[in-house]
């Protein structure tokens, strides 16, 4: 491999816009950051809560992932950190392989956050984005709302300050009712105040805000500090009021420190084990990622590099694997506050990594006396947020296969977990595709009377001749589809023995792969064989080159028209009522 | 259900053919049915061999179902029964739950055979013929090349005479090479033999009775009976010599009498061991039948109705795993013979069946001292028939995404089995389908001057304007190329401050699923967000009438245009150089 400079710009982009760093990109760079890091601290101690893993490792991922971002990344404004979906995968696959609260449960998160860094990393190098496509956005859509109310079930607990387990909606309903009776009142006041506060900040504050004269764009940043303020009322009145021998969870000793310098296991059979969730969780975190992150260039069009923004991700997820954290990816709301904040370059991120750097040296002591049950609230307020039924509206009036698999994906990840949703969402998906491609809407066309236009029999008044048969296909044609085409050919000649010639119209015939080719020379085979000639007109450029490969044009006992009308001029014994126009060649 | 008669004739096509029955069609299809009988009498013994199965199997397998068929099959010319790729597929899956010549062997293989026409019938019923369609032509034409190479090589160990086991290709040759010290130098002779015989017989039987005058039918026919006579003649010499006290093994005692009443294990455990091969087996099956039934149908104009033929293979594998025999599907030479020798109906079928019934009951005794050796020498000369690299070289020349599929199944079935070789196949298929069309051909197009056309700007001298471009797009769009075109769309726009409009040019546009529908929706947002508008032209009237039940058409900055002419005319500030026509609509 060799290193020159432009090749090292492409995977080093740091190099791009840190040649154009200035003093006022760095200002506002840094507004942006400490905004961020009051926004990010909270959150980043639920998510790790939320992915079963001690509240310092959600600090941790949120320092050298930035950095490494900041070096690799594509995006400007793109936030990384510990994000809910990630979080909600995360302890769901980490919970299968060990006790939540042991060392092997934290050994295998930093483990999980390796295998997904060099697997994206692997994507990024061999430009294997496109991977992700295979997630439609109906898929998507339902797995992230479906996600929204597991992550929300599986808060509930700590608002009411119980004890209960399970991955799937079931199971933690189950897991609530059954402990119901050892609701501790105060978790609750606590928990459901903190609830309709942050509930209240997000409708209600910044038209308060606007209302007592702040600028708009202050009132917006002041409204997503909201969760900071519910950290620090909760947390004096459980320390004034020691309720931590009330039954009141608290966060207790988070230690105080930069990152330890932590390794992966290097186990096969523990990288086998968590190899299809780290496939899942990368693809699912770089979809997530790539989507904000485009939304946002658009708006002052730059542009991003999707197979970059894989290897920044990787590095992010190596990065947290060597410093404690787990796995990370861009977060939505943290990178609009970003963008809204003015950052305008992936330094702001660094920036932010010193923050959070900071916060992990000196403020954690100071989150001894945090409820719990206040970072329960911070989750649910914001993961409420991605739970949206309208896509069942949307899909419906659209299209019942793409309904039909965003109804199975929240289904299928409420009733069996992330991993089984996504992936029969993924499945179906495909199969419905293949599905509706291979009944492509084929067409018997004849003549528009004074035209040289050509439409369906069955709708429009058209000129035919009984000998002539014209086929118009609607669809590429590829494996899915082959045998459909001959069977249709095959049904339509059956027993009709006026016909001696069959014409394929192929305006929309984008690809023809071998599949379709062999069924191709198996119709002309099997026409020839009943008397009836093969023609083909208005083939498109690409696929004619390459026909032009094959042995198809040599063999095909009919010809190909450049136009159907040339064709219907040339085997078609059709008297056309007054032709306005010389016939075509 | 109610049963009217239109419905019963669909299930039951004999009902169709049968009230036309008369003399002439019962003499053409008697000595039709003759003569395959006599070409599968050995032909049902070895594939016997071959699954692994006591050689009377082989007959119970040509008994029943071919007049299940007969009942049910649309084909008039199809002859069911034993066939090799299915009988290997048998003998490895089979060989995975117990020992071979053991109970329990035969049981599962009565049981695959049960669940394959299970399946069959689901298929049939439900109309989901569709799913062979998965299995692309190269994908197939690499199963069969490699399972002929597999077979024969299963084969060779008989013809030396030793004891080898194993399922992939590596396993069988080293098998051999192991075992190569025990050679029976006797059934190496006669297995030799045979095998050049019935290489002769294949190449130049045909020309040298045609040289004596015979009539080409007849000396086709005479040269399919050669299996027949290397039975004959081997039998003869090894009941001679008593070659068994030679340590030639012999097919030695085949129970005499019709075939037993037999039930599949109706136990969970088993059906779900075999369920995934049942489904492999059931598809390969009916795919290899349906094109057989399809050519010979062609030829005489008439049809076959692909889901009533699963009917027809599902209700023939019930009858095979009731009457002691295993999985069966259409023969592809059988089915030439009795097309050549005059098979008019389904009927053909049902008279080899009492063909075969009577070789069951009076002819066992006679196949005693048949070498084993004759029989592999038969498989052999058959399977390696099917073996065909070109497939290789055609689709190297024509896709190198079809080879690549093609030589993956090759190798995944020679070197894993036959089961990881197909399963390999088709996901690597759709695969490549879905890589393929996730990057769909775009080109930004110009208007050719003095003309309505509209070209790709790259290729041809066009006219633009620097505030307008048009990108046409040569695919349907859906979820896998749905963020492709983001993409593409965004990167033209950055950085170019000239732009104000954007025209999606869609003739080829076969479907917008809900994916690419939310795409346009974010593009037509994104676009707007810098100040660009995008418009839609040349959309075809299935995909407008689903845009209509969306909320694209109302969100859309732009307009939808009949013609790119007349959103050139509308947006661009081109001057024309003379236009010839007057403007569209």
């Amino acid at each position: 491999m060799s290193f020159n400079p432009r090749s090292l710009r492409r995977y080093f982009p740091i190099l791009d816009w840190g040649s154009k760093y200035n003093k006022d990109t760095f200002t506002n760079d840094g507004v942006a950051a400490l905004i961020v890091t009051i926004m990010l601290i909270p959150q980043s101690l639920a998510y790790a809560l939320l992915a079963g893993l001690p509240a310092q490792m959600g600090l941790y991922a949120s320092i050298l992932p930035l950095v490494a971002y900041a070096i690799f990344g594509t995006s400007r404004a793109l936030a990384v950190g510990p994000v809910a979906v990630v979080s909600l995968m995360t302890a769901s696959v980490v919970g299968n392989m060990a006790l939540q609260g042991t060392a092997e449960y934290a050994a295998a998160a930093i483990t999980l956050a390796f295998l997904s860094g060099l697997i994206l990393l692997a994507m990024g190098l061999f430009r294997l984005g496109f991977f992700a496509n295979f997630l439609s956005h109906p898929v998507i859509a339902g797995f992230i709302t479906a996600s929204g109310i597991l992550i929300a079930a599986s808060q509930l607990k700590h608002l009411l300050g119980i004890s209960a387990g399970g991955h799937t909606l079931p199971e933690r309903i189950g897991g609530i009712i059954e402990n119901i009776g050892d609701v501790n009142v105060i978790t609750l006041v606590i928990g459901a105040s903190a609830t309709a506060f942050l509930f209240w900040v997000r409708k209600g504050l910044k038209p308060f805000l606007r209302a007592k004269g702040l600028s708009p764009r202050m009132a917006d940043i002041l409204a997503k500090a909201g969760p900071v303020a519910a950290v620090v009322v909760t947390t004096l009145i459980s320390a004034v009021f020691q309720l931590q021998n009330h039954g009141v969870k608290i966060v207790g000793d988070v230690p105080r420190g930069l990152p330890p310098l932590t390794l992966p296991a290097f186990s096969g059979e523990v990288w086998s084990q968590l190899f299809g969730a780290a496939v899942l969780i990368s693809i699912i975190g770089f979809v997530e990622s790539v989507s904000v992150a485009q939304t946002l260039a658009a708006k002052k069009r730059q542009r991003i590099v999707p197979d970059q923004e894989l290897i920044g991700l990787g590095a992010s997820n190596v990065a947290a694997a060597i410093s404690g954290g787990y796995p990370v990816t861009g977060g939505f709301a943290r990178s609009v506050v970003n963008f809204d904040a003015g950052a305008e370059t992936p330094a702001a991120g660094a920036f932010t990594a010193i923050g959070i750097a900071f916060a992990a040296l000196f403020l954690t002591p100071l989150l001894y006396f945090l409820p719990v049950a206040t970072l329960a609230a911070t989750i649910i307020v914001a993961v409420l947020s991605l739970v949206d039924f309208s896509i069942l509206k949307t899909t419906w009036g659209y299209s019942k296969g793409d309904f039909a698999a965003v109804l199975a994906t929240i289904l299928l990840t409420l009733g069996f977990g992330v991993e089984t949703g996504v992936s029969a969402g993924v499945m179906l998906s495909i199969g419905l595709h293949l599905y509706k491609t291979s009944r492509p809407h084929v067409a018997e066309v004849g003549l528009v009377p004074g035209t040289e236009h050509f439409r369906n029999i069955k709708r429009h008044e058209v000129l035919t001749t009984p000998e002539l048969v014209t086929i118009r296909v609607d669809e590429s044609l590829y494996f899915a589809n082959a045998r459909f085409l001959e069977d249709y050919i095959l049904d339509r000649i059956a027993d009709d023995c006026d016909i001696k010639h069959v014409v394929l119209m192929c305006p929309a015939v984008n690809e023809i792969d071998s599949s379709a080719l062999e069924s191709l020379e198996e119709i002309n085979k099997r026409l020839d064989d009943g008397g009836i000639k093969l023609h083909l007109s208005e083939v498109k450029g690409p696929v004619m080159d390459r026909l032009q490969k094959s042995h198809l044009l040599h063999d095909l006992t009919g010809q190909v028209f450049l136009s159907q009308y040339a064709a219907m001029k040339a085997l078609g014994d059709v008297t056309k009522p007054a032709p306005s126009d010389p016939v075509a060649a």
